[in-house]
Protein backbone atom coordinates (compact mmCIF):
# COMPACT_ATOMS: atom_id res chain seq x y z
CA UNK A 1 0.00 0.00 0.00
CA UNK A 2 1.42 3.41 -1.15
CA UNK A 3 2.00 5.53 2.12
CA UNK A 4 0.40 8.85 1.20
CA UNK A 5 1.04 10.00 4.82
CA UNK A 6 4.39 10.50 5.90
CA UNK A 7 5.37 11.65 9.29
CA UNK A 8 9.07 13.47 9.84
CA UNK A 9 10.58 13.61 13.55
CA UNK A 10 13.71 14.92 13.83
CA UNK A 11 16.52 15.59 15.86
CA UNK A 12 17.59 19.18 16.14
CA UNK A 13 20.46 19.71 14.18
CA UNK A 14 19.84 16.46 11.62
CA UNK A 15 18.57 18.38 8.75
CA UNK A 16 15.31 16.54 9.16
CA UNK A 17 13.44 19.71 7.74
CA UNK A 18 15.30 19.92 4.80
CA UNK A 19 14.81 16.40 3.95
CA UNK A 20 10.73 16.67 4.68
CA UNK A 21 11.05 19.60 2.36
CA UNK A 22 12.71 17.43 -0.29
CA UNK A 23 10.81 14.27 -0.54
CA UNK A 24 7.51 16.43 -0.13
CA UNK A 25 8.94 18.58 -3.43
CA UNK A 26 9.99 15.00 -4.99
CA UNK A 27 6.72 13.23 -4.10
CA UNK A 28 4.38 16.28 -4.97
CA UNK A 29 3.16 16.11 -1.64
CA UNK A 30 1.72 19.13 0.57
CA UNK A 31 4.14 19.92 3.31
CA UNK A 32 3.12 20.77 6.79
CA UNK A 33 5.88 22.38 9.59
CA UNK A 34 5.62 25.90 9.90
CA UNK A 35 2.27 26.21 8.63
CA UNK A 36 0.95 24.27 11.80
CA UNK A 37 2.38 26.88 13.68
CA UNK A 38 0.03 29.92 12.01
CA UNK A 39 -2.79 27.40 11.59
CA UNK A 40 -2.79 26.83 15.19
CA UNK A 41 -1.98 30.44 16.00
CA UNK A 42 -4.91 30.82 14.70
CA UNK A 43 -7.15 28.47 15.66
CA UNK A 44 -6.23 28.76 19.56
CA UNK A 45 -5.76 33.04 19.59
CA UNK A 46 -2.11 31.67 20.94
CA UNK A 47 0.74 33.51 20.19
CA UNK A 48 2.95 32.07 17.47
CA UNK A 49 6.41 31.91 19.37
CA UNK A 50 4.74 30.37 22.00
CA UNK A 51 3.10 28.00 19.16
CA UNK A 52 6.34 27.50 18.16
CA UNK A 53 8.47 26.83 20.97
CA UNK A 54 5.62 24.75 23.57
CA UNK A 55 4.03 23.07 20.70
CA UNK A 56 7.24 20.65 20.67
CA UNK A 57 9.56 21.66 23.44
CA UNK A 58 8.86 21.15 27.37
CA UNK A 59 8.88 24.27 28.86
CA UNK A 60 12.14 23.43 30.88
CA UNK A 61 14.63 20.88 30.61
CA UNK A 62 13.62 19.06 34.02
CA UNK A 63 11.49 16.19 34.19
CA UNK A 64 9.14 18.28 36.11
CA UNK A 65 8.93 20.46 33.40
CA UNK A 66 4.97 19.66 33.64
CA UNK A 67 4.02 19.86 37.35
CA UNK A 68 4.63 23.44 38.13
CA UNK A 69 2.98 24.82 35.00
CA UNK A 70 0.01 27.31 35.67
CA UNK A 71 -3.84 25.75 34.86
CA UNK A 72 -7.07 27.50 34.63
CA UNK A 73 -9.61 26.17 37.19
CA UNK A 74 -10.89 23.65 34.83
CA UNK A 75 -7.38 22.18 34.89
CA UNK A 76 -6.40 23.20 31.58
CA UNK A 77 -3.00 24.42 30.83
CA UNK A 78 -1.96 27.00 27.86
CA UNK A 79 0.28 23.72 26.81
CA UNK A 80 -2.62 21.46 26.95
CA UNK A 81 -4.68 23.93 24.92
CA UNK A 82 -1.99 24.66 22.61
CA UNK A 83 -1.52 20.12 22.82
CA UNK A 84 -5.18 19.77 22.14
CA UNK A 85 -5.34 22.11 19.09
CA UNK A 86 -2.56 20.54 17.45
CA UNK A 87 -3.71 16.95 17.88
CA UNK A 88 -7.13 17.69 16.16
CA UNK A 89 -5.25 20.16 13.07
CA UNK A 90 -2.93 17.15 12.36
CA UNK A 91 -5.57 14.39 12.24
CA UNK A 92 -7.80 16.89 10.55
CA UNK A 93 -4.71 17.15 8.07
CA UNK A 94 -4.12 14.04 7.90
CA UNK A 95 -7.64 13.14 6.70
CA UNK A 96 -8.32 16.60 4.35
CA UNK A 97 -4.90 17.09 2.83
CA UNK A 98 -3.11 13.95 2.06
CA UNK A 99 -0.44 13.31 0.05
CA UNK A 100 1.37 15.40 2.79
CA UNK A 101 4.25 15.55 4.45
CA UNK A 102 3.96 16.51 8.73
CA UNK A 103 7.12 17.81 10.58
CA UNK A 104 7.46 16.93 14.28
CA UNK A 105 4.58 17.48 16.71
CA UNK A 106 4.17 14.07 17.84
CA UNK A 107 2.92 13.30 14.65
CA UNK A 108 4.23 9.47 14.46
CA UNK A 109 2.15 9.11 17.80
CA UNK A 110 -0.95 10.52 16.66
CA UNK A 111 -1.01 8.66 13.08
CA UNK A 112 0.31 5.36 14.10
CA UNK A 113 -2.97 3.80 13.71
CA UNK A 114 -3.36 4.56 9.88
CA UNK A 115 -1.93 1.95 7.50
CA UNK A 116 -1.24 4.56 5.21
CA UNK A 117 1.53 6.51 7.51
CA UNK A 118 4.88 5.97 6.92
CA UNK A 119 6.87 7.27 10.60
CA UNK A 120 10.43 8.21 9.42
CA UNK A 121 12.57 9.42 12.02
CA UNK A 122 16.24 11.07 11.24
CA UNK A 123 18.46 11.48 13.47
CA UNK A 124 22.46 12.05 13.47
CA UNK A 125 25.29 12.21 15.61
CA UNK A 126 26.11 14.87 18.41
CA UNK A 127 29.26 16.22 16.51
CA UNK A 128 27.85 16.03 13.07
CA UNK A 129 24.96 18.11 14.51
CA UNK A 130 26.24 20.68 16.75
CA UNK A 131 28.69 21.49 13.56
CA UNK A 132 25.67 21.89 11.08
CA UNK A 133 23.63 24.19 14.15
CA UNK A 134 26.34 26.67 14.43
CA UNK A 135 26.91 26.56 10.39
CA UNK A 136 23.13 27.61 10.30
CA UNK A 137 22.69 29.35 13.55
CA UNK A 138 25.75 30.55 14.29
CA UNK A 139 27.97 30.61 17.67
CA UNK A 140 25.83 31.68 20.60
CA UNK A 141 27.48 31.84 24.53
CA UNK A 142 26.39 28.08 24.72
CA UNK A 143 28.68 25.93 23.54
CA UNK A 144 26.71 23.81 20.38
CA UNK A 145 26.56 20.39 22.37
CA UNK A 146 24.77 21.94 25.86
CA UNK A 147 22.58 23.32 23.50
CA UNK A 148 21.79 20.15 21.51
CA UNK A 149 21.20 18.54 25.11
CA UNK A 150 18.68 20.84 25.90
CA UNK A 151 16.82 21.41 23.00
CA UNK A 152 17.21 17.61 22.71
CA UNK A 153 15.78 17.11 26.42
CA UNK A 154 12.91 19.49 26.14
CA UNK A 155 11.46 17.88 23.40
CA UNK A 156 11.89 14.14 24.87
CA UNK A 157 9.69 15.34 27.96
CA UNK A 158 7.67 16.94 25.49
CA UNK A 159 7.13 13.96 23.74
CA UNK A 160 6.85 11.95 27.00
CA UNK A 161 4.41 14.10 28.45
CA UNK A 162 1.99 13.85 25.57
CA UNK A 163 2.23 10.31 24.37
CA UNK A 164 3.40 8.28 27.16
CA UNK A 165 6.47 7.02 24.56
CA UNK A 166 10.06 7.27 24.48
CA UNK A 167 11.03 9.80 22.06
CA UNK A 168 13.26 8.42 19.06
CA UNK A 169 12.87 4.69 20.58
CA UNK A 170 13.26 2.50 17.04
CA UNK A 171 9.95 1.36 17.40
CA UNK A 172 7.73 4.21 17.16
CA UNK A 173 9.25 4.83 13.69
CA UNK A 174 9.38 2.48 10.34
CA UNK A 175 12.59 4.44 8.84
CA UNK A 176 15.02 6.00 10.86
CA UNK A 177 17.72 7.44 8.96
CA UNK A 178 21.35 8.68 10.26
CA UNK A 179 21.53 11.34 8.28
CA UNK A 180 25.34 12.41 9.13
CA UNK A 181 26.69 9.41 7.44
CA UNK A 182 24.22 8.64 4.52
CA UNK A 183 23.70 12.19 3.69
CA UNK A 184 20.86 14.39 2.90
CA UNK A 185 20.54 13.49 -0.99
CA UNK A 186 20.47 10.20 0.25
CA UNK A 187 17.73 10.15 3.02
CA UNK A 188 15.18 11.70 0.70
CA UNK A 189 15.95 8.66 -1.82
CA UNK A 190 15.46 6.19 0.64
CA UNK A 191 12.03 8.10 2.66
CA UNK A 192 10.63 8.12 -1.20
CA UNK A 193 11.40 4.84 -2.04
CA UNK A 194 9.83 3.56 1.31
CA UNK A 195 6.94 5.13 0.52
CA UNK A 196 6.46 2.17 -2.33
CA UNK A 197 3.98 2.59 -5.57
CA UNK B 1 32.08 6.40 0.04
CA UNK B 2 30.23 3.27 -0.47
CA UNK B 3 29.97 1.11 2.09
CA UNK B 4 31.72 -2.92 1.58
CA UNK B 5 31.02 -3.64 4.83
CA UNK B 6 26.92 -4.49 6.32
CA UNK B 7 26.18 -5.29 9.69
CA UNK B 8 22.55 -6.73 10.36
CA UNK B 9 21.11 -6.56 13.88
CA UNK B 10 17.37 -8.15 13.71
CA UNK B 11 15.01 -8.46 16.28
CA UNK B 12 13.39 -12.53 16.41
CA UNK B 13 11.25 -13.38 14.19
CA UNK B 14 11.62 -9.99 12.39
CA UNK B 15 12.80 -11.68 8.62
CA UNK B 16 16.27 -10.02 9.38
CA UNK B 17 18.12 -13.43 8.29
CA UNK B 18 16.40 -13.23 4.99
CA UNK B 19 16.73 -10.08 4.26
CA UNK B 20 20.32 -9.85 5.31
CA UNK B 21 21.10 -13.09 2.98
CA UNK B 22 19.07 -11.34 -0.03
CA UNK B 23 20.98 -8.31 0.39
CA UNK B 24 24.57 -10.31 -0.06
CA UNK B 25 23.05 -12.20 -3.01
CA UNK B 26 22.04 -8.68 -4.53
CA UNK B 27 25.43 -7.09 -4.09
CA UNK B 28 27.58 -10.38 -4.62
CA UNK B 29 29.00 -9.46 -0.73
CA UNK B 30 30.06 -12.47 1.37
CA UNK B 31 27.95 -13.52 3.69
CA UNK B 32 28.17 -14.33 7.11
CA UNK B 33 26.10 -15.97 9.79
CA UNK B 34 26.07 -19.95 10.42
CA UNK B 35 29.64 -19.25 9.09
CA UNK B 36 30.73 -17.47 12.09
CA UNK B 37 29.38 -19.88 14.16
CA UNK B 38 31.70 -23.40 12.31
CA UNK B 39 34.53 -21.01 12.42
CA UNK B 40 33.98 -19.79 16.38
CA UNK B 41 33.27 -23.30 17.24
CA UNK B 42 36.84 -24.77 15.24
CA UNK B 43 39.04 -21.52 16.67
CA UNK B 44 37.93 -22.42 20.26
CA UNK B 45 36.83 -25.92 20.68
CA UNK B 46 33.81 -25.01 21.99
CA UNK B 47 30.53 -26.44 20.89
CA UNK B 48 28.75 -25.07 17.87
CA UNK B 49 25.41 -25.36 19.71
CA UNK B 50 26.71 -23.47 22.87
CA UNK B 51 28.54 -21.23 20.40
CA UNK B 52 25.24 -20.63 18.29
CA UNK B 53 23.46 -19.76 21.77
CA UNK B 54 25.81 -18.07 24.12
CA UNK B 55 27.11 -16.14 20.67
CA UNK B 56 24.13 -14.02 21.00
CA UNK B 57 22.29 -14.66 23.71
CA UNK B 58 22.82 -14.24 27.58
CA UNK B 59 22.43 -17.60 29.99
CA UNK B 60 19.15 -16.47 31.28
CA UNK B 61 17.14 -13.64 30.63
CA UNK B 62 17.74 -12.09 34.09
CA UNK B 63 20.10 -9.03 34.60
CA UNK B 64 22.22 -11.21 36.54
CA UNK B 65 22.75 -13.62 33.87
CA UNK B 66 26.49 -12.64 33.95
CA UNK B 67 27.10 -12.49 37.49
CA UNK B 68 26.62 -16.43 37.96
CA UNK B 69 28.83 -18.32 35.48
CA UNK B 70 31.28 -20.17 36.29
CA UNK B 71 35.30 -18.88 35.31
CA UNK B 72 38.52 -20.71 35.82
CA UNK B 73 41.00 -18.96 37.92
CA UNK B 74 41.58 -16.28 35.22
CA UNK B 75 38.78 -15.16 35.65
CA UNK B 76 37.73 -15.94 32.32
CA UNK B 77 34.33 -17.72 31.42
CA UNK B 78 33.80 -19.85 28.48
CA UNK B 79 31.21 -16.83 27.80
CA UNK B 80 34.33 -14.57 27.80
CA UNK B 81 36.74 -16.98 25.71
CA UNK B 82 33.63 -17.22 23.30
CA UNK B 83 33.40 -13.00 23.37
CA UNK B 84 37.02 -13.12 22.49
CA UNK B 85 36.70 -15.24 19.73
CA UNK B 86 34.10 -13.87 18.13
CA UNK B 87 35.49 -10.71 18.03
CA UNK B 88 38.47 -11.31 16.77
CA UNK B 89 37.21 -13.28 14.13
CA UNK B 90 34.59 -10.90 12.97
CA UNK B 91 37.36 -8.03 13.13
CA UNK B 92 39.35 -10.16 10.68
CA UNK B 93 36.48 -10.55 8.90
CA UNK B 94 35.95 -7.07 8.57
CA UNK B 95 39.55 -6.74 7.34
CA UNK B 96 39.87 -9.68 4.69
CA UNK B 97 36.68 -10.69 3.52
CA UNK B 98 35.22 -7.31 2.58
CA UNK B 99 32.93 -6.55 0.85
CA UNK B 100 30.77 -8.67 3.53
CA UNK B 101 27.58 -8.47 5.24
CA UNK B 102 27.57 -9.84 8.96
CA UNK B 103 24.33 -10.66 11.16
CA UNK B 104 24.20 -10.01 14.77
CA UNK B 105 26.61 -10.76 17.37
CA UNK B 106 27.64 -7.11 18.18
CA UNK B 107 29.45 -6.91 14.82
CA UNK B 108 27.76 -3.26 15.23
CA UNK B 109 29.68 -2.37 18.15
CA UNK B 110 32.92 -4.16 17.28
CA UNK B 111 32.75 -2.35 13.71
CA UNK B 112 31.07 0.91 14.64
CA UNK B 113 34.18 2.94 13.68
CA UNK B 114 34.97 1.64 10.81
CA UNK B 115 33.91 4.70 7.85
CA UNK B 116 32.98 1.68 5.29
CA UNK B 117 30.12 -0.15 7.32
CA UNK B 118 26.82 0.61 7.03
CA UNK B 119 24.90 -0.61 10.07
CA UNK B 120 21.23 -1.46 9.61
CA UNK B 121 18.87 -2.81 12.53
CA UNK B 122 15.52 -4.63 11.48
CA UNK B 123 12.46 -4.60 14.12
CA UNK B 124 8.73 -5.37 13.45
CA UNK B 125 5.66 -5.32 16.00
CA UNK B 126 5.89 -8.31 18.31
CA UNK B 127 1.89 -9.13 16.20
CA UNK B 128 3.95 -9.72 13.06
CA UNK B 129 7.31 -11.39 14.68
CA UNK B 130 4.54 -13.69 16.52
CA UNK B 131 2.80 -15.07 13.74
CA UNK B 132 6.29 -15.32 11.88
CA UNK B 133 7.75 -17.45 14.65
CA UNK B 134 4.62 -20.08 14.52
CA UNK B 135 4.85 -20.50 10.68
CA UNK B 136 8.50 -20.67 10.76
CA UNK B 137 9.17 -22.63 13.93
CA UNK B 138 5.91 -24.20 14.20
CA UNK B 139 4.21 -24.12 17.95
CA UNK B 140 5.38 -25.03 21.51
CA UNK B 141 3.89 -25.35 24.68
CA UNK B 142 4.93 -21.39 25.48
CA UNK B 143 3.22 -18.93 23.51
CA UNK B 144 4.75 -17.08 20.58
CA UNK B 145 5.11 -13.75 22.71
CA UNK B 146 6.21 -15.53 25.54
CA UNK B 147 9.24 -16.83 23.47
CA UNK B 148 9.87 -13.74 21.58
CA UNK B 149 10.24 -12.21 25.32
CA UNK B 150 12.42 -14.26 26.17
CA UNK B 151 14.74 -14.14 23.16
CA UNK B 152 14.65 -10.57 23.10
CA UNK B 153 15.67 -10.11 26.64
CA UNK B 154 18.57 -12.21 26.36
CA UNK B 155 19.97 -11.14 23.43
CA UNK B 156 19.40 -7.21 24.93
CA UNK B 157 21.48 -8.80 28.20
CA UNK B 158 24.32 -10.09 26.15
CA UNK B 159 24.68 -7.05 24.20
CA UNK B 160 24.25 -4.73 26.95
CA UNK B 161 27.01 -6.67 28.97
CA UNK B 162 29.70 -6.95 26.29
CA UNK B 163 28.98 -3.55 24.51
CA UNK B 164 28.16 -1.42 27.37
CA UNK B 165 25.08 -0.06 24.96
CA UNK B 166 21.71 -0.48 24.41
CA UNK B 167 20.31 -3.26 22.05
CA UNK B 168 17.96 -1.40 19.56
CA UNK B 169 18.87 2.05 20.40
CA UNK B 170 18.33 4.09 17.32
CA UNK B 171 21.95 5.63 17.48
CA UNK B 172 23.63 2.52 17.05
CA UNK B 173 22.41 2.25 13.45
CA UNK B 174 22.72 3.86 10.15
CA UNK B 175 19.33 2.14 8.76
CA UNK B 176 16.16 1.22 10.84
CA UNK B 177 13.71 -0.89 9.40
CA UNK B 178 10.10 -1.85 10.57
CA UNK B 179 10.50 -5.08 8.17
CA UNK B 180 6.32 -5.73 9.01
CA UNK B 181 5.52 -2.48 7.45
CA UNK B 182 7.87 -2.12 4.78
CA UNK B 183 7.99 -6.23 3.74
CA UNK B 184 10.89 -7.88 2.73
CA UNK B 185 11.54 -7.05 -0.75
CA UNK B 186 11.40 -2.78 -0.23
CA UNK B 187 14.16 -3.96 3.07
CA UNK B 188 16.42 -5.16 0.61
CA UNK B 189 16.27 -2.42 -1.68
CA UNK B 190 16.11 -0.23 0.90
CA UNK B 191 19.61 -1.76 2.61
CA UNK B 192 21.17 -1.87 -0.84
CA UNK B 193 20.10 1.68 -1.78
CA UNK B 194 21.83 2.90 0.98
CA UNK B 195 25.16 1.33 0.84
CA UNK B 196 25.94 3.43 -1.96
CA UNK B 197 27.86 3.69 -5.41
Amino acid sequence: MKKTIITVSREFGSGGHTIAKRVAQRLGYAYFDKELIEQVAENTGLHRDFVAERGEYAPSASRFAYAFISRGADGISLEDTLWNAQRELILNIADTKAPCVIVGRCADYLLRHREDALHVYIHADKEFRANRIVELYGETDAKPEKRLDEKDKKRRINYNYYTGRDWGAVHNYHLSLNSGVLGTDRCVDLTVAACGE
